[in-house]
C-alpha cells in the first residue's frame, strides 16, 4: 500500500522534474543502486519498501528483513532501474530507512533493558509519530521487539483526560464506553490515582494506563489492585516520561506494559548511504 | 495548502471513526482546545497550521508567530469547534508542532553558536526531512534563523558524487549542467578535494559544497581559491557531520554557508500539551 | 471525513456538469431541499451526512438522529443552498440514506427478534459491505442496535479457514497470532468443530466464531466448553446463514454473539424522497 | 480504470495493515486464489475486475465473461500472487462480485419476464446505485440484458418534477432544454399526466418518462399519443414501483421501455466463495 | 466541482510555497484583486470560476456572465482575501480566463460567419481540448454560441476510422453499435463517401460525420440522401479543416452541423490583467 | 511522474467507460497504434510520455527524442496493447503531443530568429501555460532551444508590480527579498524605468525584467547600467509583447534574455494522427 505514498513523497521532493539529472542527460541510463549500512542497527520497513518499489516497476532485493541486525558494510537494499528514477528516489528512501532503522534500534535497546529486570514485560509505542508515517513507524517499533499499541483512533478505545473533562465524570465516561464498544475492541482508560485504577478494574475495563506516575505510585496502585482482588482482571500500563534511563525501574514495578514515545522522538543514530553505478543493460 | 495534508493525516489516525469519542457521545459538543507550551522553544508552523485549520471551518487564533520565543505556560494555539473534530485532530496537531518547534529551537541554537564566531555565516538545511513534511520542516528551519537551501530537486541544481559516478567525469558533468540550466536556477557541486573546488569556481559554478572535509581541509580549500583569485566568484559551503559541538569550528574557517541535518534529525526536546473544555455554544 | 467521499460520489454522477440544470439556467437559483420519509424506518447516517454537507458550505438541519424512529411524512434532512448543488447531490444523498436506513431498520428487527429469546445476546455485522461504504454501513448497523464487529483488517485479528490452510496447522496458527498480537487488539478464530473451539479457548483466544454450524452443533460446542471449564474465558459467536427466520433459534443456543450479513445484503425497503422549492434568498 | 478504485477499497478495509496475515507471517507466501460459484447466476464485472487486478501486478484468469451463465462449482476467477495481497483483496473482490452477479441475475429474470409478453421492450436501470459503484452496477445491469439508461447527469437530459417546480412551468422547462441541448444528447422528460406526455411529444422531446402511472394510465397515455399522431416520434418509458411481479403488466401496455431500480436495490441472492492454496513459486 | 482542480493547479504553480510573497511578508495582508479586460472579448467560465473560488473561502463577484460581451476596461472578476492566496492564484486565474475568453470569442466569430449564410446551422466543438481543461473549454465554446458536441467517450457513440479498421467492416460496426447502445445515447458515425453516409442513414444512425470532404462532396452526399428519401432521418455534420475562412462555404452546403477545432487550437487573442491593492480589513 | 496525470486525463475523457469501444466489443483486442507526423515539427514530450505509458503497462517505442526534427510521414510513437486502452488514450495523446510539438516548433523559430542577430541571447518562457500542463510545456519550450525560466513560484523570486504595490516601496521590497532569500535561489525584479533597473543592480539583485519597454528604452536602460558600471553584475531580460516579428529587434538591444509567451499561446500548427491495426497477439 506504500507505493502511492512513495509517489507522493517523490512529488514532494521533485514537483516539476529533477533539474540535475535532466541537465546531465542521465534520465534513461540503466543503473544499480545499493543502500549500505555504515553503522550497526536493527533493520525495519525493508520488506514493506521493497514491495512498494516493485509496484513502481523496479527490480528490488531486500537482503535484510525487518528485525534483523545489520552491521556496517551490509547491503540493505539493491535496486536496478533507470537512473532518473533511482536518483529521484534516493533521498526519500534514505530518509525513510534512516528513521525506521533508528526507531527499531532504539526500541530494541529499551526492550532489552526492560526485559533484563522483567522478562515478561511489554514495551509499547504511543501515537507520537511524524504525521504520514504511522504504518512505517509502528512496524519499525514492532521490528525492534516492541508492541504497537493502538494504531490509531479506530482500532481500540482509550479514554484520556480530555475525554473525562468533556464528559464531566470518570465513572460515567467508563460506563458509556463499556456499553457502546464492540466486543471486538478493547477499552483502556487513563488513571491518575490508584482509586481511579481500581474503579476501572471493577467496571471491567480491559487495561488501565497509569499516566505520569512515579515508580512508587505505580507499585502502590498495583498493590491496591491486588488487595482488592482485581489485579488479574486488568492489564496495567505505565506511561509518561519513560526513557532508556528509567525504563528498568518502571518495568520492575510489576506492570504488564511500559509505553514510551522515546524511540519515536529520539531514534538511534543510524547511518545509511546509497551508491550507484551504471549497468550495461536493465 | 496544508489543509489537504491535515485531512490526510487525520485519515491516517482515524481511518474509520474515533471509537472513543463516538462511544462517549461527544462528537457534536462545542469545545475549546488550547495548545500550551510546557518548555521554552522557538515557535514554528503556527501561522501555516492556523491557515489550514481555518479552511476546515475551525475558529483559530495563533498568538505565537513563527520565529517568536515561547515560554512555559504560553498559549500557542486556541481552537474552537465541535469536540469530535478537536479530539480527532489533537495528536496530529501536537505531533506536527512538537517536531516543528523542536527543529526551529535546535536551529536557533546552532545559528547563534555559529554567528558568535562568524557573524555573516549562513546555517543551511539539508533535504533529510521526514517524507511528507518538507514544507513544514524547511519553514521551521527558517523560523529558527536558518537558510532553507534547496527545497527539492526542482528548484536548483546540485551535482553530487552519484551523478559524477554515472557521468564518469567531474569536469564533463559541470560543463553539461552549466550549459543546460536556466539562468533562473543556481548550480552547486560537491567537491571532495581543493582541486575540484577550484575547477568548479573556474567553470563558473555558483556554489561548491565541501563534503565531509575537516575544518583544516576547508580552510586549505579556501586558501587555494583565494590564491587563484576566484574566492569571490563562488559560494563556499561546508557540510557533513556538522553538530552543535563543531559548528563554530566550521563557521570559523571562512566558509559562507555551513549546512547541517542535525536539527532535522535531532530536534530540541519541546513539550506541548492540548487542554479542552466545553463551551456553551460554538 | 465524508465530505471528500461526497465530492467523489458527486463526480461519479456528474463527471462534466449537470446538462439538465445548466440548460434550465437553475445553477445559481437559491433553493431549499427537504428529504421526507415515505415509510417507517430507523434513521441512520443523518448526523454524519449533515456534518459532511456543512463542510461543503450548505446550511443543513438533521432533525432525525441515527437510531431514531422515523414515520411517514417526517422530515429527515433540510438543506438550503444553490439549486445547482442541491440537484446534483439529490441522487447521492437519497441513494446513501435509503441504503443506510434500510440497514438500520433490518438490523433493529433482527436485534429485537434475537433479544426476545436471549436478552443479553449481541447481533454483530460482517464485512460484507458494498465497497466504499464501510463506515456508513457499520454505523447504520450500530444505529439499529447491532454490534459493528471488526471495522476492517487493521483493528482486530480473525483467523479464518484460508489462513489455516496456508499455515497448514490450526494450533500453530493460533499460537503465532497470540504471540504477535498487540495487547490492545483482540484475537478471534473460526472453529468448524467443537474440538477446535476447545483448542481456541484453552490457548487463550478472546473469541471463537462457530461458522456454518447448526443450532444443535452450536449448543454441543458450548456444552463441551462448559464441561471443560473454559466457557467463561471465551466469547462464543455463531455465524453463517443467519436470517430473520432463524436468528432466534441461534440466539437461544446460549452464544454471546450472532453475526449476520443479512441486513447488509437485504436491507429493509425504505422510501425517501427529496422535494425542492425556490427561496427568495440564501 | 477500476485499479485505483480497488486500491481505495483495499485501503478502506485495511487502513494500516492486515493484522492477521502479518501475525501469521504469510505476507510473501506465494498462493493461488479461486473464486467459485456456489449458486446459479449471471456473471458480471469479471472482465473489468480482471483488467484492474492485472494492473496491480497479479496473474488473473477470468473464465466467465460478463453475461455468461454460471453454475454451482464453476470457477469465476483465478488469481496468483503473494498471499498477503490475495488475503487483503478477498473481501473486496467477493463483495463486488456478489453484488454485481446479483444485479445481473435479477436483471436477466426481469428482462425475460418482460420479453415474454413484449419481445421488443427494453428494461432500463435507474441511477439508484450504491455511491461509488455506478460503473460496475450499470455494466452488471447490461450483462443481465438490460439497458443502462443515463450513466449520470452529464450524458443526457432528464427533466424531473423538482426541475419543473423550480422553473415554474412545464412547457417553459421543455423549451429551454430543447434550445440549449447539444445535438449529441437526448432529452427526456417526466410526465405525470397524458396531457404532459402529449406536450412533450409535440415539442420534439426524444423520450417521455411516465412516472408512477398505473398500467391503465400508461395505456391511456399511449392511446392519446397515437390518436394525436405523435406516438412514433417519442420513446415512451414507464417507471416507478416496477417489480418482478408487475413488470409483465407494464411491458404489455405497449411502452418502449420499462425502467426499474429493483435489481439494484434487491439483487438476486448469489453465493460465491474464495479458496486459497500455497504455490511452490509465483 | 472546479475547486479541487484549482487547488491542483495552485500546487502545480506553487509546489512548496511562494518564495516571493513569503520573503515580502505579504501572506496575511488583506487585499483586493480585480481582473480587468484590456481587449474586446466574449466572457466565459467566469461563473464557474467564481463558484470554485468561493468554496476556497474567497469573497468573489463576477459581473460578467459567460456569453456576455466585454469591453476594454471592464471588470471581469473582483476578489477579496489574504494577499498570499490572491498572489498565488494570479497566474492560474489569468491563464484560465485568457484561454476561455479566447475560445468563446473565436467561437462567436465563427458562429456569426456561419449563420450569416445558414441561419439554422450549428457550429460544434471537437474533443481537441488541452488535457485537464475539457469542462471549461466546452463551456467556453457554448458561451460563444457553439454546440458542445460529445463531452467525452461516455456520453455518446461516435464510430471513427480506427474503429472500422479494427472491426473490419463498416456495416458490421454500425449494426453492433446500434444493437448495443442505450436508447438514451445517440450514435454518430464517420463517413468518407456518400455511400457510407447512405448506409448510415438507412441503418438508423442518428448522425453522420462527413470527415475531410470538400464542400462539393458534402453537397453531393446530401443530394444522395435526399434522393434516397432519408435526409430528414439523419443529422449531417461536416468536419475536418474548418477555419474562419471556409466555414461559410461549408455552412452553405445544407449540413446541419459544422464542427471545428479551430477556436480550441487558435483562440482569439484576449488580454486580461490582474491589479491588486491593500484593504484595511478583510 | 506523468502516469498519474495521464490516468486523470483519461478519466476526464472517459468518466464511465468508452461507449463506442464497448459496443463494438473491441476492449480486449490486441492492437498497435502509431502516431505519425503529417507536418514538419520539432518533437517534444515524447520521452516523458513514453515513460508514463510504460508505467501503465503498454509496450512503447519513441523513435523521435525531444528536440529532434520530425518530417511528414515520420513515426513519432509506436504503442502496443489492448485496443480498449489505445482507443481511450488516442485523443489524450494527440492533444498533448500536438500542443507540445507546436510549442517546441514555435520556440525553435523564435530562438533561431533571435540568435541570428544576437548569437548568445537566451529566449525564455513565461508561466502562461494552460493550467495542469506546466511540466510538459516548459520541457517543450526547452526542446525548442529555449530557457525554461522559473518553473513556478517555489524555485526563484520574481518581484512584480503587484508586489511593489502591496509593499508600497520599490527599494524596500528589494531589500526584504534579498535579506530573506536562500542563497540557492535567484532574485529577479521587474523594472519599469531605467532608474529602477539601476536600483536593482546596485542592491545586488540577480536579474532585472524590463517589462513592456520599447527596444529603445531597453537600450537606454542598458546604457545607464553600463555608464554606472553595473552592467556585468545583473542579467537583463526584456519582456512584454514579444512576437516572432519583433524578437530580433529586442535581441539586438544587447539584453541577455528575451522572454515571451508567444509559443505557449500561439504554438505552431502541427498535424499528427494515430492509426491502429489489429495484432495477432500482444
Amino acid at each position: 500500500m506504500m507505493a502511492e505514498e512513495i509517489l507522493q513523497w517523490l512529488r514532494e521532493d521533485m514537483p516539476h522534474w529533477d533539474l540535475t539529472t535532466d541537465a546531465l542527460g542521465l534520465e534513461d541510463v540503466c543503473a544499480e543502486a545499493v543502500v549500505v549500512a555504515k553503522s550497526r542497527a536493527v533493520a525495519a520497513c525493508t520488506a514493506e519498501l521493497a514491495r512498494a518499489l516493485r509496484i513502481l516497476g523496479l527490480d528490488v532485493e531486500a537482503p535484510k528483513k525487518p528485525g534483523e541486525l545489520v552491521e556496517p558494510g551490509d547491503i540493505v537494499l539493491r535496486i536496478r532501474g533507470p537512473a532518473g528514477l533511482l536518483l529521484a528516489l534516493e533521498r526519500t528512501i534514505l530518509n525513510l530507512l534512516i528513521y525506521a532503522f533508528g526507531v527499531a534500534t532504539q526500541t530494541r535497546r529499551m526492550v532489552d533493558t526492560a526485559r533484563r529486570v522483567a522478562p515478561g514485560v511489554r514495551v509499547a509505542a504511543t501515537r507520537k509519530t511524524p504525521p504520514g508515517l504511522r504504518v512505517c513507524v509502528k512496524r519499525a517499533f514492532a521490528a525492534g521487539g516492541g508492541d504497537t499499541h493502538r494504531l490509531g483512533l479506530s482500532d481500540a478505545i482509550l479514554v484520556k483526560d480530555n475525554h473525562v473533562a468533556l464528559v464531566g465524570d470518570y465513572g460515567e465516561a467508563l460506563r458509556r464506553v463499556l456499553e457502546q464498544r464492540s466486543f471486538m475492541h478493547r477499552v483502556e482508560v487513563e488513571a491518575s490515582t490508584p482509586e481511579e485504577a481500581l474503579t476501572a478494574a471493577r467496571l471491567g475495563v480491559d487495561a488501565v494506563l497509569l499516566d505520569n506516575m512515579s515508580p512508587d505510585e505505580v507499585r502502590e496502585t498495583i498493590l491496591l489492585l491486588e488487595r482488592e482482588g482485581v489485579r488479574s482482571r486488568i492489564v496495567v500500563e505505565a506511561s509518561g516520561g519513560i526513557t532508556p534511563e528509567n525504563i528498568a525501574e518502571y518495568a520492575a514495578t510489576g506492570v504488564d506494559v511500559v509505553s514510551t514515545s522515546y524511540p519515536l522522538l529520539y531514534p538511534a543514530r543510524v547511518d545509511l548511504s546509497m551508491r550507484m553505478r551504471r549497468l550495461d543493460q536493465c
